[in-house]
């Protein structure tokens, strides 16, 4: 029977080059490109999690602080924050890089959650999250209140 | 002067098609691609209201309620429902549709907002949004309440 | 035993933003893409049409009238102008619309001929097209002449 | 002075494998990827033959006769079969090759036009083309004797 | 029982354009794009001698001897120079050509070696490779030597 | 004056899914595609290290050791082992991660050689690499000789 994860374990860093082809008439990142950025890295948080496949069920807060401009390096940081029965939920940072300065800023911020689903495409059962740090602890505390309110309709 | 515009005539129907090369795992639409169909749909929508560029500044309230299969056409439909000074809310509505049976089903809610931005990147004046339907009025009334809350930090 | 459909009821509208990756070395979009988006409008028409696969079997008077400029949008119309006892064709018009100033102007045009293809990926029966307007039933007319001529050898 | 160019020095040869990012619902390649490698052929071909840009103007008799299957090499052939003041036809020819067993088959036939352009973006005038096989010159005939009949409305 | 095959008959063209698309921040071809169609074109070569899938197992001497420009005419040569018991290696050439001067240079040279594969997976044997010419014979001899000192140890 | 940087300091990871798209006729991720993140990943090294632009210029010893199979995670790592005067090398390494079992095996590793780029395009000066580790010192030296061999002509 599997003991639960910590977050660690499965956090993800996932680094892009934002190259021409990604970019707006601005010359900055699509947002698309980075909400596919975003959604791949909290997936693979999950599956790495559940050992499953997981699908999106939805995103919540995410903010487009910055633009990104077209040469700059972005690297993601993704963690699970809350585990339910079935469903997982990843906080995502993104953060940019100017190569040419080495100066770095937060460009985004989001909250993704997945649902995890099993051969036949049934929702399932996934491990415990196990949170360690005080942040760790604070997060999951907030997610699952956050819950408990959704389901009892509060 | 311009006399502000209806959401209706910057509104935007996308029709699309789930190929192979558009699908996660799972054969079904990857959640990523989705969300940039949804952001063009939504941005087009703004840059007909303010005839600017825009970024994408947050997406809230993104639901995946349903998988979308490979094969299936999707609809997007994007209408604005609130604008302010300098910033705009396109709701956004993703449908669909099972091509051998003709079935159809809402896959997809959001709210995108954009902020214009003028020929040096900074942000502008956009014209005045002007509700037709008693739906249009309600949706302008409720976001327009939300901004009223959200800067006098309630 | 199926009645037929008429035109309206399958068309399809396709909104695109011509992004810098669909460019080619002037800034416009490339034909290639313009060619793809009509494919995939078509085919959408022909699949609602018919409720079955459907492969591309010829293209014919494509013209680019203008080019279209990265940074414009584009809507394709696809509407089904005749049908056959396994091909139907399909009439798209592209217009691009300058989203700076909103003026549009019809880029392209198009007929595409579609077959319909069973499980097996043999050529299958379709749907009789049922022209309501006096557009529609010009249109029907004019390629059901066309194909008398055709296997007539005339 | 250009003293012009043979359909031979500026023939083109594209050979290009079908991977599965690149099929349809069938496990057939997407017309609009032949009709985009096509076009980017057809362009090289007038390229190399005005040494400018050019634009596509015009598709015509553009034929599916097979489907071409995920896995099999496609090899375009592109020659110029006609120019103009400023326009240039390219005629196309796909071959599939099953790389299984070494069987080929002619997929798609296509023409082409295509028109020269400056750096300012307006039409210029191309080098005389010069046919030097009977096929060439024949070809050649055809469709100068198009083109007068395009002109004088015949 | 097959008698083997020569370099020629299995050799291949690939011609490309450089589209904005594919370029880094230089405005230059990404490197990671022509390594992308020198394996393409290196298994086409594999696969038309083996009529078997292939995968790639090492890419040896990879030079960017000089930058492909936005714009420029790519052309690869691929063909076999060496085949073991199921292992094959391809010698590939690419060369860019102006399209404004017709200039062209040998910008990247490489081989990569790519194995057999049956329908489970598995290594398979595969045909003789029968060099023709001076240059084929020399290529394979130093190939082949090549390879008795690895597998001895030397 | 830049005092130089240590390996860690630049070093870059990459974490990738394999998704439907990126994949060959056997279902494992195109050689193209592993060999396109790893240039990435190598170049990011690189920018970081010199805050200019680079360009590739040379790929030796890249092993394939193992398929990577579409749905495993990959994980790329990237440090810079020698610094010459305009040039950089990088060793990057992929592991594939199978999401269900949580096994990880070591695919592909790789050295390629960047140059640094003003903004005129003409090789610039990096700053020296400053190896801290005793494998870092280790690989330094390795390289280092190679690089004395090669241009005394050894």
């Amino acid at each position: 029977m599997t003991k639960g994860k910590t977050p660690e374990e499965t956090s993800v860093v996932m680094t892009q080059l934002v190259l021409p082809g990604m970019t707006n008439l601005l010359g900055n990142l699509l947002g698309g490109q980075m909400m596919h950025w975003m959604d791949v890295a909290g997936a693979l948080c999950c599956m790495r999690h559940c050992n499953m496949n997981v699908a999106t069920i939805a995103v919540e807060a995410l903010e487009f602080r910055h633009p990104v401009r077209q040469g700059e390096m972005v690297c993601l940081k993704a963690k699970l924050i809350w585990a339910g029965k079935t469903s997982m939920k990843v906080k995502i940072t993104a953060e940019a890089e100017n190569l040419a300065t080495g100066a770095t800023i937060v460009t985004n911020v989001a909250k993704y959650t997945f649902v995890a689903l099993d051969k036949e495409g049934r929702k399932a059962a996934v491990p415990r999250l196990i949170p360690q740090t005080a942040e760790e602890k604070a997060d999951f505390a907030f997610e699952e209140a956050a819950y408990r309110r959704r389901i009892s309709g509060g």
